[in-house]
């Protein structure tokens, strides 16, 4: 397969593993950035995660506009990711969810979600909360247009994850493979620290020095993350469509 | 199909997805109004709704007595059905359920249920709490004929929803798919209130501004709410019985 | 079919049922005396419940002996059910289980389990919390002669369910269904009057009079009955086992 | 079979069986001590436990080193298992896994995590709580090398558990079957104390005596350990796969 080819295969995956791991249900989405142009991204046109297929994915530009004629419905909320890909060169990879674990966290406000434990080191030390109601008012609370997708990603500015008031989340990464657990770990951090809470006393949070050294042993084709990536693509039902970058063998396929 | 034959398909869907998504186990039933007749509306006879059938459903007036000579058993709570379409001509479907994470919010009557979450808006602004004891006293806490009805409808009044303490709940919508969106939501929406309460502090609720902006937006043939009717539908195994009002192409089905 | 393999095959659906819905999981138990004889009850041989089949199952007497010769393994907590029919000529079957959400009830004496919702009313008003080490010290916790059965059955007393202190409940009915279904709702009332507790406030608990109007509307093949069995069982795929006490027709099979 | 290719047989299904009750997801894993050499151990290669098939179990020595010639990727922190073997010789099996519900004990240290229910008595009275910071400060919380190891080791001393703090756990036990058993139920163990300790008032834990006559009681190939062992493993679909140490009949395999 020629490597765009592999995008799109992987970017499937990735909707199916987020459906799968209970991340999204019919809403939610996730897009990566093309490869050769830093300009465009890629996104399914608007269907729940599960029942995405190659030819549903289509080419966005940082406008959150398709970039043929397109004649099926987009996602109304494309604008997230068009706004967070402008604003950081660094981030290859969007997730937009509103994994429900994560939802207090945005709603009382007097407790922040950092990371407690080591599979949601990535989320990073800070977790800002953005209302869109501080800006734009009473809305409809979804992004729906660049202003408020600009407006989210001034709040996300350096940070992996930017939980949104009464609504979800969006994450930001440097690899498909990386946006994609840290998305599914979210909650699971999210569900620790709330426990952790009512149990009492005091919180023992990663350190950053911690955070730091988790950060600087990822890559996104490490072992330890290809392990992650081909266990959920199997449980989702996706082993087929699974291909190493380096063309090694994946697990459950034929040799 | 006729406009008739698609209703009822519908109302099996409704009935699928409930017991799918966890709304309703045994117990539990979705209605919805006649399309032609607004004194009658369809319910299926006293059955599990997962195992609902087109032959199951029966028509009823707004007494709660089927139309025809029916021997089969009906459900013992189907006053509550004619009790809120005969109290709300707007209302064209009616969910009744016992989703086990809104009951708390009906027995701890110190925590009104109220949207969080923005697909919790639908729910409304006020979720009243219907006590069948205030006014019938010590009953086996089903509404089992028309004065519970009507007293539970009175309760109901403009709303979407009303709890019934240490029982359930009843919604109502302007169609079917927005009923059983709303039912689906409830719980999640008091999952996320009940927990944002644990990690306390002030809880900020959706405005009323954003709740009016949420409502003016909705459609119940729009993509985005379709997209959930489709997604929810082929979990629940019935995507062969969905069909697009606007005659449109279903994904999953043959072309 | 013969009362007696009618009385064999519900057996065995109950089983599948109480281990399709998380009542049991590798251990815990269903049983029922004997429609002929009330010297004599049946319970499984040693086996996980979901695995159980007509074979497996054994005639005790009220000793927690086998009636006949036996060579299997038997559960080691039959006597609970021995000390359960000695004592209760009115009860037809028992379930001993360990459903985890009923157990923080018996560790937090400070909250007594009371029934908040309506599928949880059978539980009846009280239930007692039975502590092995009053009486017996230091033991494993297990419940493995007629001693501590026939102390068991008389911290029960005229209730319906008794939970056991570190370990489990066991609850007692007129007829098989009733005990399935009470012990289906027991944990979800434990739930929710947990989680009622955690929002705050006073509690509206049912009153006795509602109790008792639920009771006095029970029976144990009416159609609203009959409908959680038929579905509960169609979901832990025995359907082909269901036989109605009338000879009706059961869903799902073929006239 | 011959006692070894049993031994791997078992591993494998310890695998799939942690996979399934949800004690390990992508990451988390189990070994066995070799039956004939103490000082060698059995682990699978880099896999998430769900995937192991016979061919990927390796065998590694009391350094975590592979002892034959290995390209395959091993685990990153198979040291945990070195460790422990190294410094308990009456240990012959092995868990190191991230159960979630396990999780918030480990970060809220005002809350020591004890036996409070029958099935969870095997975790002991005591379970330590290792902070990998206490000793090395800021790492990425892994376990990856033998000075950490020990480390861990010497906190978990003559317990059978020690909680690693944002981390995880791990577990000891004189058999595959026990340290699978208390693996199953450390969790539920740990959900029943943190919802006992949300009902609030004084909590009953299990007695030292009580503990003390459970571990007395327990037997690897007991009626009762093995009905467990039977069940999880005709859940996670490796019922072919199992053997009776006794060459006894196992339920479901044809005779």
């Amino acid at each position: 397969m020629s490597s765009l080819d592999t995008v799109i295969s992987d970017l499937v995956i990735a909707n199916r593993i987020l459906a799968k791991e209970d991340v999204v249900d019919a809403y939610g989405h996730v897009s990566m950035r093309h490869p050769d142009n830093p300009k465009r991204f890629f996104l399914s046109r608007s269907l729940a995660p599960e029942l995405v297929e190659r030819d549903d994915i289509v080419e966005h530009d940082l406008e959150g506009l398709p970039v043929k004629d397109e004649k099926r419905s987009l996602y109304l909320e494309r604008f997230i990711h068009a706004g967070i890909y402008a604003a950081r060169p660094d981030v290859m990879a969007v997730v937009h969810a509103h994994a429900e674990d994560i939802l207090p966290f945005g709603i009382a406000k007097a407790t922040p979600l950092k990371p407690v434990i080591h599979s949601g080191s990535f989320i990073g030390a800070e977790v800002p909360v953005w209302d869109i109601a501080d800006r734009f008012g009473d809305t409809n609370v979804l992004v729906t247009n660049m202003d408020q997708a600009r407006d989210l990603a001034k709040c996300l500015g350096g940070n992996n994850v930017a939980l949104m008031r009464g609504h979800g989340f969006a994450s930001a990464a440097r690899s498909l493979i990386e946006v994609v657990r840290m998305s599914v770990y979210l909650p699971r951090n999210a569900r620790a620290l709330l426990r952790a809470k009512q149990l009492g006393g005091e919180i023992k949070y990663l350190s950053q020095g911690e955070i730091d050294a988790r950060n600087r042993g990822y890559s996104p084709y490490s072992t330890e993350t290809w392990r992650a990536w081909e266990f959920w693509a199997t449980k989702a039902g996706c082993n087929h469509m699974l291909t190493r970058p380096d063309g090694g063998h994946v697990h459950g396929q034929k040799k």
